[in-house]
């Protein structure tokens, strides 16, 4: 496609790497650059593993791996990397200095109508690009690892970010088949890990008080839980669940919310005595040397899921 | 099999007849009894129209629809329903004065050593069993609805009950295929209510405070983080997200958690302007009149969800 956009992907490990193939999947043209010259070196071979996993998992759509990796390019400098884009994406490593350098560097080098998205997971945008003469297009795409598998990416502005600048890039991220979270403006832990420390401390709060062991926890979202969130998300589920919908059920069981909402509020102290009971129960399921083998274990079975996921939404719309 | 368990269903409407599929695929013999006649004359084929449901989903084992349905029947009367049972899975309506009639006809009538087990959600074993001489061999065995589908059930001891009835009661959700959470004592909401709530609290919070809208709290969910919570509780989740597991988690990314608690500490009012946002937001994707099309299109895909989950697990050990 002629008018496919031209993306920078800046910083080119792991994480950079699965954007690029999201992109590339979208139809987009991706440079990469890394200011390590080894970390670029192993770049496109990364990028062609993840591509010929997820085409054997019938992830790519109507593309081929190969032809993922031909729309995929390592460029030479930063100035290569951004010439003629229409997006940045930052990946680099999650310190404030090295971020703060790096979006000066990117509002000077970057086509002016570029937007220049980080893929920051802990930093506010408005911490490094308040002092700069383009902030106005600068904004967080935070996904969730690894974008080319989970859809998920939060679209955080700071509060000098233009409204235009948010739209364009959610609708990027529609167009390359992720599903934005349009954020109106930003506060620690964005959308998905402020919901994940809510359910957390609710969970080290009930191990703490002794209501139930750390495995219990686990099975009350893995096999109770989590199955229906997959297919329709907190809001919908409660949507769903009375004959009158959301209104009806605030009704009728919000009262129940409300009882319980006084005792969740003090959070428990992760690293007190609740941190033991919830190691010595993990390492006795995983010991700690096992851990690579269940990670490579809960990847395998992800790439299985979406892959049902996505077909079983598009064969029952 | 001859050492096969005897159960009794008391209350024979949808969430009886589930658990009465879920018990008989675990190849116990049930005797399903209700009050109200007509219920219970609708029962037998509600059990085999679930059973057939699952058999064509390969969600039986290696039982049929005719087997399942051969091992439940229909009793004329309480007494013969629990007639050398050795748990009673209670499922009358939701309302304190019929679980406290109905636990003290079940105290009387089962055998000596039979469990006798509630379904309810909302409340508290200790609220309708105080009084009962038999009160040591009553508990809460709280699924999600349908058990025959989700495999997780709260066993919920009051103060009396006695640890080896909690134990006993696990053991059999174990046996038929279920997930027991063992909790050590009762609490308002149980675990997985209370874990709901603390999500759906920072939801509302979220709405409420004009963050994002309520579709950007389903997507962080739904194409976010339940997938992965869908194979992996979420201590399991942050024990695999660090190399030196949950204690290494807890060090690196505890203090982000911390920082955010203040803000989460209190509710919105969940009947307030936010109800009106969510509701319009609800409704202008699924009007009131296709909320039965869209439960029906989630139970469908919720199907089809649990077979995948199962069959890869049993692949991927």
């Amino acid at each position: 496609m002629s008018d496919a956009p031209k993306i920078a992907i800046v910083g080119s490990g792991l994480i950079g790497c699965a954007w690029a193939v999201s992109f590339a999947r979208g139809s987009c043209t991706v440079s990469l650059y890394d200011r390590d010259s080894s970390t670029v070196a192993q770049a496109p071979e990364r990028v062609r593993t993840i591509a010929t996993d997820m085409e054997a998992a019938g992830l790519l759509g109507d593309a081929t791996a190969e032809e993922i990796c031909a729309r995929v390019s390592v460029a030479d400098s930063l100035e290569q990397a951004l010439s003629g884009v229409s997006h940045v994406q930052e990946n680099v490593p999650e310190k404030l200095e090295i971020k703060q350098a790096v979006f000066a560097e990117l509002d000077k080098l970057a086509p002016a109508d570029a937007v220049l998205a980080s893929s920051t997971s802990a930093l506010l945008p408005s911490a490094f690009t308040e002092h700069l003469s383009g902030r106005a297009r600068c904004v967080v795409a935070h996904p969730i690892n690894p974008p080319s598998l989970i859809p998920a990416v939060e679209v955080v502005p700071a509060p000098w970010t233009d409204p235009d600048v948010v739209e364009r890039t959610a609708q990027l991220m529609e167009r390359i088949g992720q599903k934005p979270i349009r954020m109106k403006r930003e506060i620690d832990g964005f959308i998905m890990n402020r919901l994940q420390g809510a359910l957390l401390q609710e969970a080290f709060r009930l191990v703490d008080q002794g209501i139930c062991g750390p495995e219990d926890v686990d099975i009350g979202i893995r096999d109770g839980l989590a199955p229906r969130w997959a297919l329709v998300g907190p809001f919908e589920t409660i949507d769903l669940n009375a004959p009158g919908g959301v209104r009806d059920y605030v009704e009728r069981y919000g009262g129940m919310y409300e009882r319980m909402a006084p005792s969740q509020r003090d959070p428990a102290d992760w690293r007190g005595p609740v941190l033991d009971t919830i190691d010595t129960a993990r390492r006795a399921t995983v010991p700690l040397e096992d851990i690579p083998k269940a990670q490579a274990r809960r990847d395998r079975r992800l790439v299985a899921l979406m892959q049902h996921l996505g077909n079983a939404d598009k064969k029952d719309r």
